[in-house]
């Protein structure tokens, strides 16, 4: 079949609306019609180059919502016409690390994902002939895609797809960091360190954990009203006070029970350990790093009871956790609409990565 | 009243024996007569100079056990005659940090014991009426000692002093580590970097918890039979393998599900943190690292599930959890007497420290 898409024929050029070639799903898969998807901080970074393990020429795209319309042999877990929201991080239930219980990084098909590629080392996308690799196992940015059946979560089928495809990344990783890796609970003081698309999601994790104070940082003095709307109860703006880690301190008696860093500034990611309290503060990294760059800090940091761990994709374990936020969204334990701050068609969709670039947007959604 | 003890009177200078003043104990305060004290890196630490907060002159020693011999006004939990194993780290039952049930590290009396006080601000120990400082809050290398309330632990009479001493610090800061800090459970994959005092305690305790797979890393192949008497299972010297982390990362089928430095090179936690299962590994820190070193390591290692911790005395509360590592020990669960290799009279100490540094003992004990 033939299928609209935005692709990426290499690194730092604009993404190209073309028709590709789509072949259908095999054993195994299904075919998804993508009906919205956000452009997300992990798009652009692959599409400037960042990314060493970057493929090009590729569908990008990872954070979708639509309806399945077609399944390959032996699929039985989703028919056709079932809302589901692809799954980067896929949920194979029989991995050892799904079966252990203690963690969301399924290994099934880890090895062709990140070659580009479907299960069986194959693309289904192409173009003129030549193979399109897909990425991050999900290629959203494509209005039809082909996924394995253990990277669909199925969804209900009220949800609106113009906000609850933000879920396939972003409200997942920062609410899921709280409620999956944190495990939050009533009364922690937490600190969240860059209050974009995945802190502010970090922010309303904690509020509905029902956590004492919620304090953003950023740098960015526009962010303190968005902060507020999600549940910040205190705002540090690093600019206005002298040593940030001693401010923070300072103003959490002692620290934070839980720090997020939603920057990927290796920088950042040491002071959210050290705003930590002593005795038994955990930081979680969820920001992506520039490649090379490293953490760092003085062992005496954990010696005296900091934690420091990392989150992908909110620890959250796709076919069993993204419904359940679908639902807590639906019920108004978060919220989801006033982030989406930019509706584009697939044509304009460029100018949602000049958005996020510019900081000017909090999530800019495509919509088929 | 007069006390023999072993005298730092400055840093890099052997310790002197000598009679000192002793002021009797104040209110909340108790007068302990050490029977037995083990001579431990961390004084070795001290006394090199490499602690940037040493204090000189000072009686130094922290791994102790003995007898109360007289109890200041307000003590209630502790009674002329009671064996006692003294406390570098409180409990106080008190503050935010013991209140919490979360940390080990009381912070009731910690602004004194870093400048070589006792909580009221002064010193008991003076040498020809010059003040001579605490250390660690413990001083062991004297025969008598005046020490805190909260900083004993009341232990049963029928454990030998010679042997229980080294519960004060090397036998709970490893089976601790272990038991309170990882809590490992039966079935789990452990890797123990060092085999030194602490690390063969790791052993013993991975062995107690019921640990599959419990490998000891060592460039020092004498260790391997030291090793295998407490528990380990596989021994691994980083100078017969090629790429170590790969080397373990294989041998524990993925990486183990903890891993314990022992070493304090910082090197070495960073081979021990990547060293961890993927998805859940923890790493956890025991060693002291050199003043300024840092450690570090790629964000991606901790996003993609594996946890750094560190721990200081094993994670135990003293007065609560001190008796019952006493209490494993006479019931044969876990071994110490092999571990003591040397005794030593009080004049013979520094002989201690040079076995020591020379990697001939494991745990020298001193008796008086």
């Amino acid at each position: 079949m033939k299928t609209r898409a935005a692709v990426a024929f290499a690194a730092k050029q604009p993404l190209e609306i073309v028709e590709l070639d789509l072949e259908g799903p095999k054993a195994g898969e299904v075919l998804v019609e993508i009906m919205a998807t956000g452009i997300c901080h992990t798009d652009a970074y692959t599409l400037d180059g960042l990314d060493s393990e970057g493929l090009f020429p590729s569908v990008l795209g990872h954070e979708g919502a639509g309806i399945v319309r077609e399944v390959g042999p032996g699929v039985t877990s989703v028919k056709p016409g079932d809302h589901v929201i692809p799954l980067y991080t896929p949920e194979c239930r029989q991995c050892k690390s799904c079966l252990s219980g203690k963690t969301n990084l399924c290994t099934a098909i880890r090895a062709t994902q990140g070659k580009g590629l479907m299960p069986d080392g194959t693309s289904r996308f192409s173009y003129k002939g030549e193979t399109i690799f897909h990425y991050m196992g999900c290629s959203t940015f494509s209005n039809f895609t082909v996924l394995p059946e253990i990277a669909v979560a199925k969804i209900r089928e009220d949800a609106p797809f113009k906000t609850s495809c933000y879920i396939g990344c972003g409200v997942t990783t920062g609410v899921g960091a709280v409620v999956n890796t944190a495990k939050v609970q009533v009364g922690d003081n937490i600190i969240v360190f860059g209050l974009g698309g995945i802190g502010l999601n970090v922010l309303q994790g904690a509020r509905m954990a029902g956590a004492n104070m919620i304090v953003g940082v950023d740098i960015n003095p526009d962010r303190e009203e968005w902060g507020r709307r999600f549940g910040m109860t205190h705002f540090v703006n690093p600019k206005d006070v002298g040593d940030l880690v001693a401010h923070l301190v300072a103003l959490t008696d002692g620290g934070a029970d839980y720090t997020f860093d939603c920057t990927g500034n290796t920088t950042v990611m040491r002071q959210a350990l050290e705003a930590c309290h002593r005795g038994w503060g955990t930081s979680i990294i969820i920001g992506v790093a520039e490649a090379g760059k490293e953490i760092s800090t003085r062992p005496f940091q954990l010696v005296t009871g900091r934690n420091w761990r990392g989150t992908a994709f909110g620890g959250a374990k796709g076919r069993t956790d993204v419904p359940k936020i679908v639902d807590w969204y639906m019920n108004g334990k978060i919220e989801i609409d006033p982030m989406i701050t930019h509706v584009l068609s697939l044509e304009e969709i460029n100018t949602g990565f000049e958005l996020m670039h510019a900081g000017e947007s909090i999530r800019s959604v495509v919509v088929y």
